[in-house]
Parts: C-alpha cells; structure tokens; sequence
C-alpha cells in the first residue's frame, strides 16, 4: 500500500508538501497540486486515515448507534433502513458516510458507546433507543462529541434531539376508541426502561382520567417489539376474563401489528369486527386485512430532519444548516382504516 | 480512562503480554488471558482504538457493505439484521465490533468500496449483493484486505464466499410444482445484475428442459425486491392471457411475499387454491393464510458462517478457525405449506 511517504519521496517533495497538496491547503500552487494528485492516483495511494483521525478529529463517517439482536432485529427492521435513506441523502451533500453501528442487545449500551468514541471512527453520532435516563448522552456531551439523539430522555445535556409524537399518538388513540364506544382500552409499553414507554403511559393514562375512564394497569401490555410480541398479546387478550379484556387497542410499534392481527384472527377475535384495532404504518401493514387505521410519518423526512439537525451542531456544516438546537416532536398523521369499528353495544 | 500501561501496571505483567491477551493471541496461557480480561473489564479499560489503528492497522472493526434506498431497503429488512446477530455472536469472542457500511442505491458500490478502504476504519470487510463481474472484489484482493462475499461472482480472486443455495431452490421449486401438474412456471428476477439472477435463470431453465418442458422467457418476472415487486409481479401475472400465464410461481426474496400474496388475493388468484406459491421463509411470511411452502435457513446461523469464514483468513484469527479458504453454498430447507395445490385438470 503506498502511503504518503512513498509519494513524497517518488515525487522529490516534503512530506508536508505531499500533505497540504492532498489536503488542499490553498498554500501549495496549483502545478504542484496537481502532479501530486495524479501521482498518487497512478501509484494507488490510500491516505491513513487513522492518522488524520488523530490529527484533525475528522473521519468523514457519521456513525449511527442502533441495537440489534433477537429480540429487536431479530424479526428484522422496517424502521431503521428508511431513516437510514433519509439521513443519506442530506449526508451525501457533504461527502460524509453513514455507518451503522450496531450494538448487541447482549452488550451494556454504555460501554459500546466508550468504546465507540474510543475507536474514533466518526465525526459524530446519531444514538436511538434512549432510555429515561440515558448515560450516553452525558458521555457525549462530556466529550464534546457531536451528536443527536432519536428519542427523548431525562438525561438533558442541551443536546439536539428529534422524537416520534408518542404523547399524540396515546391520546389520538384513546379519544378515538372512547369517542366510539370503547371503555377499556389496551396499550402496549415495552419491557425496558426506553423513555417512551413512560410517555406513552402517561399520556394514555390522562387520556382516560380527562374522559372519567379509570386507569387499569392491566390493560397496558408489555412484549418484546416484534411480530411475535404482537401475537403473543393477543393470545394475552384472549385469555382474560371477557368482561376484563380490552375491546379496543393502541399499538405504536409497527413491527407487531402484523402479528397482533394474525394472533386475533386466531383467537377469533376478528380485527375491526370484534376487536378494534389502531397501530402504526408500515409497508407491510398497507397489505392487511381489514384496512389499518394507523399513524403514518415519513421515514424518509425523518431521517432528513435527523441529518440536518445534526449537521447543525457540526462546526464545520453549521453554516449551511443555521437551526440552532432542535428539540422536535415529529407529528404523526392518522390514517382512518376500517380494523378499528364501534364497540358492541351490550 | 485507564489504559494499557495502568492496565499492565496493576497486574505487573508487561504491556506486551497484556496486549497480546486482549487481542486473542495464541501465545499467551488461558490463565493470564482470563486474569487480563477481567482487570480489563474491571477497571474500564479502554483501547486507544485510533493509536492501535496506526500501529498495527488493526482498528477492532469489521464493516458489512450493504446497500440501502428506497428500492432495496425502503420497506425494511428482515434479512441483514438476523445474519448481523449472527456475526456479532463470533466477533464479540473477539471484542471485535460490527460496523454496517451503508451504501446507498444512488452511488456506485466500487466507488463506495474505494472511499471505505481509504477511510481505513475497518481490519476487515464481508461485501453481500455481488454482481456478476464484481469489481470490489479484485480492488479488495489486490490491497490484501481481507473480506468474504455474501453471494457468488464470475470475479474470482481465490476470495472465500458463502452463499444461498439459489439452484436448489429453483431447481426444487420447478420440481415439486412439475410433479404436481404445473406446465407454466413463474420465476422471479432481480432487475440489476446481481449475480444470484444469472444463477436462478440458468437452474430453471435446465430444470424446465430436463422434464420436457419449454423455457419461456415470458414467465421471468423481474421486479424490485420488497412487497412493492411482488404485488406487481402478481397484478402482471393477472394481465396476462389466461393460457400464457403461469400456474404457479418461485420467489426466492423472502420480501416480496406478503406482496405478492395480497396481489393474488386482489386479482382472484387465491393463493393455494387458484395459484401455487413456493417463497422464501421469513417472520413475516409465517402469519401467511394459506400456510406458504417455503425454502428456509437460519439467517443467524449463516451470519455466524460468515463471520467464522472471515477471521479464518485474517492472521490474528485464523489460529482460532482453521477452516482454510471457504467457499460454501448454504442449503435451504424446504418446508411444505399449503400455498402450492396441484395444477387445475383441463
């Protein structure tokens, strides 16, 4: 591999001179430049660029932190891939790459993020799955690290963050069944300590409390975020006492609709018929059967806001991006579907 | 942050026995290892990742080069985040991290390819989606980076592979739909030339002449690879003269199901009644109604191949997996549903 030394001593000319040619400082003339240029094209020259991650703290590569495993991705991912093509495109403007850096959930996502930072690859970083309290952020933060969080958290270090209106999303839902006839309505939270798990309670539970309806504990419904925990709650639902059991359900993670629908076929239990249904848009849900009234965004813009929000805070592209910190609940739009009908009158 | 030095000072070994047990190396007894690790994790050491990277060009990364956009992972993935699971299984033995290296639909993988190489953040790749001449694949050889491909390619480099049994399932899908009365055979095709297409046609079309029948180039349906694809391959199919239309039908992208599916249902051909299906497996695909005959394999148990494959040919690791250069095809296993009835009698 030809490194810059090489290419110096090829060319006749100081390492430094090699350097601010490749690196174009304006102090190196134009001649010069270019027969530099074209030298290391034809001797393949690769810069290192662990060195000049040392030297300047800039990787070009945009890291973004996401988990995987079984229980998560295991089922695969029809979020995080349209984020992912949103975030590109505002990226490519600037020559910068996406990576993806993929966090075990059998690994503390703490001491990834160390290690993360430690290894140096990325300018700045994009983290997602915050949890209430979330130690990456002060990590960053203490860093001086540039970053933005999807998701929000009580761990507050004045940092950037975009979020999915998961307050809007529990309320929409509940005034929605309520305004129908429903009176005990289920929801799903997640097994962790992710923070929107608590905002969705929270707001579900006023959503109720402002319609005289009484919280119940057992109508939230914890289950891992796939196909599986979908299926599983409706095997949950089936098995409680019919005057117990929910009539109606709110699900905002749009890898277990699928799931939940074919759990409440199996059950019998038909989706829109005898159990109204609201849950979030995905492709695969536009297939389903009964039509999915859900709430939709648009990943794609998503990602865009994400990127851009972040570039914001980048001395190097915050000219370009003039948003100062953004702090943004994205809205979701309801799409009236038919899986969500009337309660029966008794 | 403790470093190595505060590390070997606290367990009075030098800085290069404590080195060689955090990097996996052969020469230094298990004892040690152990006792290294475990100080290491204690004390919350931290490797000077970019440092590591300069002197030895070992960075602790391997990168996954996929490809993202809107065609391709636009309606999500549930096949790269279970072969990661099953990377990071084998790299964690080795406190390697998995990075996923995102190319977009939009730029030119060997151009992407060369950005990620001169970027040097990575000791090793796996690249997937080989093309019929893959470009990437020489580049990679001739800067002895070490890689392993995901799919085949006419580009042989002496490079290790794996990849899916792509003739097994066309040549025992065109089998099981011939022995049950099937005389017009649909396949699918990608519309790029992703090597596993040039695969897929060959085998059928030998499978279809050894039984006497006519390879009919209308019956290739190529399409984008996501539920979008395949719910316009079924609405094609529909559009076609019922005697030149096929009865029955291979897929072999596990995206493109429930599209395809729900396309069926739309047009009258209901699947497993009026049309024969024989798909890939996936999550998704097993709420399918009928119950789809399906070609499956353990996603996370190819990721663990791949990444096995991959150390056996770097120097660090290879002690650890003497597998010497592996070059696989992965069988499938079929598993009958119900999605392919026996053709019609005239």
């Amino acid at each position: 591999m030809t490194g810059i030394r090489e290419l110096a001593q090829r060319l006749n000319l100081s390492i430094g001179t090699v350097s601010r040619a490749l690196n174009g400082k304006p102090d190196v003339n134009e001649q010069t430049r270019q027969r530099v240029l074209e030298a290391a094209d034809a001797m393949g020259y690769v810069p290192n660029q662990a060195g000049r991650s040392l030297r300047k703290g800039a990787t070009g590569v945009i890291g973004f932190m996401m988990q995987t495993g079984a229980q998560i991705t295991g089922e695969g991912d029809v979020f995080f891939m349209s984020v992912f093509d949103g975030v590109q495109t505002v990226l490519a403007r600037h020559q910068l790459d996406l990576v993806a850096l993929l966090c075990s959930s059998e690994e503390d996502p703490d001491a990834y993020m160390q290690r993360v930072v430690a290894r140096g690859f990325a300018d700045a970083l994009i983290i997602s799955a915050t949890k209430r309290e979330d130690h990456r952020i002060d990590y960053l933060a203490s860093r001086n690290i540039p970053f933005i969080a999807l998701g929000r958290s009580q761990t507050d270090a004045g940092h950037p963050w975009l979020d999915l209106d998961f307050e809007g999303m529990a309320e929409t839902g509940v005034a929605r069944l309520v305004s129908k006839g429903h009176r005990r309505i289920g929801i799903f939270a997640p097994l962790d300590d992710t923070n929107l798990g608590y905002v969705l309670i929270e707001t579900y539970r006023k959503a109720l409390e402002q319609r005289g309806l009484t919280f119940d504990p057992d109508l939230i419904f914890r289950a891992h975020p796939n196909e599986r925990g979908g299926h599983d709650i409706a095997h949950a639902i089936a098995a409680m006492p019919a005057t117990k059991r929910p009539t109606g359900f709110i699900l905002t993670n749009e890898l277990m609709t699928l799931g939940f629908y074919n759990g409440l076929y199996e059950v019998g239990l038909t989706p829109g018929e005898k159990f109204a249904v609201i849950s979030r848009d995905s492709p695969q849900s536009h297939f389903l059967v009964p039509k999915l009234t859900s709430f939709r965004l648009s990943l794609r813009d998503l990602g865009i806001a994400l990127a851009e929000a972040l570039l914001a805070t980048m001395p190097a592209y915050a000219a370009h991006y003039p948003l100062g910190v953004v702090r943004k609940i994205v809205p979701m739009e309801l799409v009236e579907g038919d899986s969500d009908m009337p309660a029966a009158t008794d």
